[in-house]
């Protein structure tokens, strides 16, 4: 890190930091004190902060006690900010991959993903009888095409499955929307293909959540809120969701999410909390809690979430799917909710790696609307099919960051690499990343002054409609000042030039997902949702160069805790490696298929009836 | 601009604003009430700035006053913000130009420039017999060639010239740094080659001076201060310095500058006021006010400034030189001071277009260590011969912007642009430019931000060490919030889009370079600095779209005021046209000419003894 002064860290020059396994790195552990605080509680903290005096002195003890003064504001490094994390497509050429050509259709694009699936000959022994899995977008259009089921009578399960599922005793929470008529209508259509023989894609009739970040007709975009949508009408599909359209698959509705995405439970005040489908009583996590929980139950085989600090990545790992969040500026943002413009990016949910590579295949690609506006975002798909797997692959590993989860975690991740090494016959190569709590804390003040600056457009007239822990958060949002800002940025600069490196020894860093398992869903912070600091900072600890750096990541199931609760193992790639992540998370995947374990809550739509 | 709130501006989405002559859109002056102070008053209103209760208190007065608060800190926009006005170089050809390819060598830059250059037979009659005109890069080239005159000689004329001019009672400013030692040597080193018929190329032995901004061996990098150079030691040349030497030049000496370039009158209180050639008791202009006079004063051909607010272009028109800032991340920026990292430019001032054009081509080019590094920045030249004028180029004119300047300034600039459409045939299609004067804003907390999170990491020991101007300035710098300064972004996004659309009508955008022409330096300013918020507004006025957007822009001296003191026309062209510019800048100086006036302090380096 550097020499600590009295007043804050000077940062050596990257030149000089060691990232070898024998570097002299401090690695500081979260310095979170702030107690677990829901109900009153969560009250009586707001109306101090929301008191002038009190509320700034707050805000004081608060920044100096997460170590934001030492790390950042009274923090010397030489770097100059970098304010977007845009990567340059030409700068980083992936191998064995194929480049799709931008004017391709998504249908297309879908169509080419297919080809890199295993052939049901190829499919190993655990694939073809595996304990559990969850049924794929293959199984969706093989079973459509054979005439065994029609999507009318999937969307009608669907339909019956959620309005259980809402109500006692389960109260699940899955959706902020739905829509019954128009889920029937997109299915009728469908169906109607099927029958003339001729589906638009293998995604045709396949049912999909949208998370209720983005726009997608006909529902309001509530973003978690109780009245964003009234200032902002939805007048279209996002991008992506439009992409998914086209490619025939049924939008079955808005999934359930963290209040403006500003918390990690996925406990939503106004919509309830996404419960997880291992554990009812547990948090799904957040924020694209409903569309993780939706995938777990066998609602979808893919939903949409956005990942603007491990949203996508976390409740995935917290529900035992697959998450992939894409480099920034793979998908073009245009219809999602501008809650930052520097660090999110729309990212996938699925129960296979094979259904998020063609939910990929479907949606990215093209010129971002993001800020790096002028990129050039082609995308690409494996070269080989999954099943060979790349040879020579380099693993890295940061052991005291590894390690710095709950034992449950630290035990399945350590068993699951080493099982790939085993499998595979890959290196891991022992490393140091240097200031990661530095970067977790500039990450926050990064999204937090663009959140508020973008909460500002709406004026203070509605913060009276928030829960509890988004006024906190939004408040504590607001008061960083712009020198703070630019020092973050500069940090960001200096991370980046510390991860290439590390990627120019390995082709992956190695993680966990997250440090904990899904906690338990405490009944008054239903109401008025929950501060806990130590339990989000655990949370997002491994999530942060994805969004920071615009790095593209996934999260594969690996396992469970003592509870039965999932674990996901991370993979963190160069910028535009989707395709060796895609390779990597299927070579995981194949490994852990034989342990997956059905969740308590699981719906199964296209069982021969 | 839109709606006027309570709180702050709602901006109307840049589809709905009429960029027309008829457009409805509000011109606001700049409302700046600030008193102009110097000496006592200056250091009361410092220690009102820094004490803690009435400094808050002053700071919202002050942001309240200046209007930041309503077009900024309240206002609503929808555009997301730009960080970093980087321009993709593929995304805008000219017509009619070279593009160099980026593995050329300076020499080989400087040689395809002169061939841009108009022959002694092309020359048109008043260039053969002007009223007056400097010495060119040329006319020192063939001096030394045909042996008239050595590069000694001129390092001795030009050294003798020095150690008058910074005696009473000129007491010039010119330089902050210069070694008489180093100069010879130099000198000695060129006029060896010339006698071994060997020049490196027409630069060889030609006096170049350079902005204490940027790091040039032997001398130490104060920027204008008393203390940076022994905080941050000078290595190395900076990058463009390089180039130059590269060239033979005879790199002269550090000039003198605004301290920290905060300032526009370029008056420093530790090295003197760098006064200006036409009237030694008016300012040379800020920031890059030394390098303006002694191009002004005959002593070099060409200097280099850093402009980051207009501070190339200001005091070049204030001094009645050719002033060219290039396009956001033209050239490369290692080794200058990191004061700003979004808005500032190496420029080139220059006694005329012609060495403005062999300097761009010997400094220009190649990636720039800038934000967006990895920006492709070729550099460009006129494929025409500067003497041939491109056919069709269309001006674009904002009245009550173009108007908003003094009698004199006014009425020469308009007499000037007649001339150039008789001339030239070239049309003028009158625009409206929407909401300046937040632009303004916008940019001073942009550039103020950044350049107190660059001083943050100097610590606080060194305040003291200030002049009171440079105090003051960095107090209000370091005052705004995150949020502010992302709503900032948010503008530069928008104003980049009506610009854009501007430039999809017309090649440039016209205007004064300044509100006003010198004004008078008053004695008890040397010691202390001034605060002359309104003679200030009235200097930036028209610079800052080449800033903030990251356009380049170009001053061409037109004319002079009652007093006899320069004014100058500004040229603001697409990203990357810097070759257009140069043109018109050539047509537009072909035609004043003929009316250029002597500077009252002029030095004739190179006459035959």
């Amino acid at each position: 890190m550097g020499l600590f002064k009295s007043k804050g860290v000077v940062y050596r020059p990257v030149k000089d930091v060691n990232l070898g396994s024998d570097s002299t790195e401090f690695y500081l552990q979260a310095n979170v004190k702030a107690p677990r605080m829901t109900g009153i509680l969560v009250k009586i903290f707001t109306w101090f902060l929301e008191s002038p005096i009190l509320g700034s002195l707050l805000f004081y003890i608060l920044k100096g006690n997460n170590l934001i003064h030492k790390l950042i504001t009274n923090a010397e490094l030489e770097e100059s900010p970098l304010f977007v994390p845009s990567h340059h497509f030409e700068d980083h050429k992936e191998q064995e991959v194929k480049c799709l050509d931008s004017a391709l259709t998504p249908q297309e694009q879908v169509q080419l993903a297919i080809e890199c699936l295993p052939t049901s000959s190829e499919k190993a022994h655990n694939e073809t009888n595996p304990s559990f899995s969850r049924w794929t977008i293959m199984d969706y259009s093989r079973a459509y095409s054979s005439g065994d089921i029609t999507p009318l009578m999937v969307a009608e399960r669907f339909i019956a499955a959620i309005n259980e599922s809402s109500k006692p005793p389960l109260r699940m929470g899955f959706f902020i929307n739905y829509n019954a008529e128009d889920i029937l209508r997109q299915a009728n259509e469908s169906t109607l293909r099927y029958q003339k023989g001729t589906p638009i894609s293998v995604l045709d009739g396949v049912p999909v959540a949208i998370k209720d970040e983005m726009d997608c007709l006909p529902y309001p975009t509530t973003g978690g809120t109780k009245w964003l949508h009234k200032e902002r009408l939805c007048t279209d599909d996002a991008c992506c969701v439009k992409r998914l359209r086209l490619c025939g698959a049924i939008l079955v509705g808005k999934t359930n999410m963290h209040e403006l995405g500003v918390g990690t439970s996925g406990i939503n005040p106004h919509y309830g909390a996404a419960r997880n489908p291992y554990d009812i009583n547990k948090i799904s996590g957040g924020s694209s809690s409903g569309s993780a929980a939706v995938v777990s139950a066998g609602l979808c085989p893919v939903a949409l979430g956005v990942d603007g600090g491990g949203s996508v990545r976390m409740p995935a790992s917290l529900c035992g799917v697959v998450g992939l969040k894409p480099t920034f500026g793979r998908v073009p943002h245009s219809g999602v909710l501008p809650l930052n413009w520097t660090v999110g990016m729309v990212g996938i949910l699925a129960g296979t790696v094979e259904d998020a590579l063609i939910t990929y295949a479907a949606i990215g690609g093209e010129i971002s609307s993001h800020q790096s506006s002028n990129m050039l975002t082609k995308i690409n798909l494996p070269l080989l099919p999954l099943t060979k797997s790349i040879c020579d692959i380099k693993l890295a590993k940061y052991g005291k960051w590894f390690d710095d989860c709950s034992d449950d975690v630290r035990l399945c991740c350590s068993h699951a690499m080493r099982k790939l090494q085993d499998h595979y016959g890959w290196k891991t190569i022992d490393v140091t990343i240097p200031d990661i709590e530095a970067m977790r804390l500039a990450h926050y003040l990064t999204i937090g002054s663009e959140c508020s600056t973008w909460f500002d457009s709406f004026g203070e007239k509605h913060f009276a409609e928030f829960g509890w822990d988004a006024r906190v958060a939004l408040n504590i949002y607001g008061a960083f000042s712009g020198k703070e800002y630019i020092k973050a940025q500069k940090l960001r600069n200096r991370q980046l030039q510390f991860h290439m490196k590390i990627f120019a020894e390995a082709d992956v860093i190695v993680s966990p997902t997250t440090g904990v398992t899904a906690y338990s869903i405490q009944d008054d912070a239903l109401k008025t949702g929950e501060l806990d600091y130590v339990n989000g900072a655990a949370l997002v600890r491994y999530s942060i160069s994805g969004n920071f750096l615009g790095l593209p990541a996934v999260t594969v199931p690996v396992g469970y805790d003592k509870l039965g609760l999932p674990i996901g193992l991370q993979f963190i790639g160069r910028p535009w490696a989707e395709a060796t992540l895609i390779h990597l998370a299927f070579a995981m995947q194949a490994i852990c298929l034989s342990e997956y374990r059905k969740p308590k809550i699981f719906y199964d739509l296209i069982k021969k009836s």
